[in-house]
């Protein structure tokens, strides 16, 4: 049986997934007095299966303590608030009644327990919730919660920090006589590294899954898309990716379907690869997307810490905003992953163009080089040649501007 | 037996020490046409007993792969070339053949051998060493060659590439009836980052010693200097430090000899630190130096982990550049270098200034880090409470004016 993929990018959002309800609101969060969007809420009208990809920080903030527990505590969750303009990390036993408080807030809206629902929190680190004007907040999106498009785009910019759009994606699946919808929406712009961001996803789907079966498929596209981007190695204290699944399809996913397991698998990275590489694209102050793949390595590994080590070097990156077509910072920061890799035996292209072959430079092809580089977005392919094993990493160019950006008071 | 350590910063460098030989020519090995000085010449009156510690790089420049062979087939050295403008690296075996016929070159000239002169390049990797100018540069170095302090300042100006300034320091070491002298010249200001940076460093010392000996002083003093600096956390494919001592002073270092052995450690060791700290202090469009001791770590490995993280952090550095004291990117930076750090735990302070308590913000202090970050040069403390062990980093800021400066063409 085959499948088709309907992809709606930079669609509505959630509000394309049967059964969902959402609001965006603004509570002030940033004490600005502006009416920007600051608090999202995302209802499921039955309770759904989910689960949860959370940050390998040491320091994880308190709504990633708190959802960990939920999510242990029970398969199903009914609803997830969600805030930007303060990330409640590193705040302590306060922080984290904070977190619980905010699930606890709607969960008495909708007569659940605390447990029943999800928290998200991204923003400056270090600093206590505004309670009064979260609980209002609360309030507020309640009075609007719908399954309008309006809402649900709201929702996606209530997430956003320092991204300059909202990033949001909806797939129809079409399998024979069935169909079903997965949905996405994605904040992230800085503090973006493997495993993961300064990032919260949060997709929504109609299917009947499994937890456990959602758990695999989650880690599956999570560990293909988010895991590989970074804008500037920094990894956060509240990354959280998060999916819902609430049956309201009818259509049921099984290892033994195999067309329909497929199908919503690939549907899930078809989401999350969008996401992820809409917020490598938003990365702060960039003016290059860099795909690099590092090929024909001994073995993954190898080949994970290369392309992380050439995607994450300030000398490489700082060249690329320049269009320059610096290859011997490449091979310099391929030979300080220390994974064993031998120059001579390298190759390199850029955009198909030959750098490098065998470690031989070929320098007709300069002129060609520099045209390549100076692109928006361009593929840099590197054959270690000692193998067979690959990784791809998705990264950015680095601009006066991020650190300007980033400079703080 | 006690012993004095009189230091003479910003000497004239090599030319302190008897018995060694300099000169600092140009040879236009820049293309440029102008008179820069880029290619220097050091020689011993009688052959010197020479250890070196080099980059960890897996793609290693020609001249690192030529000394280490020198250095294993002959324990001492009449003579160091060095250029800058060029690194040879990435050049396969046609750049090994040029580093040779340098060595080769100077070693004709004093009637030696090949492997008992080294070779050290910094530069523009992937590009060929234009010989016919070098060998010309080597004749020009021999004709001004002497032991005053114009040619020892001409070969410190002539290593340097994007530094601001020269890098030398003078030791003379009194102990008892004896004394003797070390100096050294650095250069390094970009593609720092420990084990060890686009970095070369020359020591010299009249003192006897063993081989073996100075090869255990050598990467003792390494280790807790040029390896504990960062700028951009890039690695370079040329790093090394040599030193060469030629017993001129007839003073021998044995172990048996404590004091003697104690000063002249400790004379290697502040030699080292004074150059590493310069290379720090003239990083590229640095504007501030900051110091972060972790302390009362588990082990070594979490407190050097945990400082290096912090230490290259992009928004760390962003922050520390605006003079903003954004101890949570500091706190996320130390969690996710994964050692197992408790929030909970931690103390930080700046300059002094509490700014953490066991993870509670001792806000009424922030007026006092504001101005402590907002120095040219502050320290960061900080306390893991884990255990008994401690690493130092030293680090800078990340300006605008670095991408700006290593933006390319």
């Amino acid at each position: 049986m085959k499948y088709d993929l309907i992809v709606s990018e930079d669609s509505h959002g959630l509000c394309d997934v049967k059964g969902f309800q959402l609001a965006g609101v603004s509570c002030d969060i940033r004490n600005k007095n502006n009416d920007r969007l600051d608090l999202a809420l995302i209802k499921s009208s039955t309770p759904a299966i989910a689960a949860g990809v959370f940050t390998t920080n040491d320091v994880k903030a308190a709504p990633v303590l708190v959802d960990v527990e939920h999510l242990w505590k029970s398969p199903t969750i009914s609803a997830v608030v969600a805030n930007s303009g303060n990330a409640n990390a590193c705040t302590g036993e306060r922080g984290l009644k904070d977190a619980k408080e905010m699930c606890s807030l709607v969960a008495k809206k909708l007569k659940l327990k605390e447990r029943d629902v999800l928290v998200c929190s991204t923003g400056r680190i270090g600093e206590f919730m505004p309670m009064e004007k979260i609980s209002k907040g609360i309030d507020k999106a309640f009075e609007v919660l719908s399954d309008s498009k309006e809402q649900s785009v709201n929702a996606a910019e209530a997430i956003l920090t320092s991204d300059t759009r909202k990033k949001t994606i909806s797939v129809k699946v079409k399998c024979g006589k069935h169909e079903f919808n997965i949905a996405g929406m994605a904040k992230g712009a800085g503090m973006i590294e493997p495993n993961m961001a300064t990032m919260l996803c949060f997709i929504a789907s109609d299917v009947k899954i499994s937890q456990q079966l959602l758990k695999t498929c989650l880690a599956k596209s999570v560990g293909m898309t988010f895991n590989c981007i970074t804008v500037d190695g920094d990894m956060s204290t509240n990354d959280t990716v998060l999916v819902l699944c609430n049956g309201e399809s009818e259509v049921e996913i099984t290892e033994q379907n195999k067309s329909l397991f497929e199908a919503f698998q690939k549907a899930l990275e078809k989401v999350c690869a969008y996401l992820a590489r809409h917020i490598v694209a938003d990365g702060e102050r960039i003016t290059k997307v860099v795909q690099v793949n590092i090929l024909s390595a001994r073995d993954e590994s190898q080949a994970e810490k290369v392309a992380k080590a050439i995607a994450n070097s300030l000398l490489v990156k700082s060249s690329w905003y320049g269009s320059d077509p610096n290859w011997g910072r490449l091979a310099d920061a391929a030979g300080y992953a220390r994974t064993g890799i031998v120059f001579e035996k390298m190759d390199l292209n850029y955009d198909g163009i030959e750098v490098l072959r065998q470690g031989v430079v070929i320098d007709e092809n300069k002129k060609l080089w520099k045209k390549a580089v100076a692109k928006k977005e361009f593929v840099i392919n590197i054959n270690l040649n000692l193998g067979k094993a690959s990784w791809t990493v998705l990264t950015t160019d680095l601009s006066e501007g991020y650190v300007d950006f980033n400079k703080g008071e």
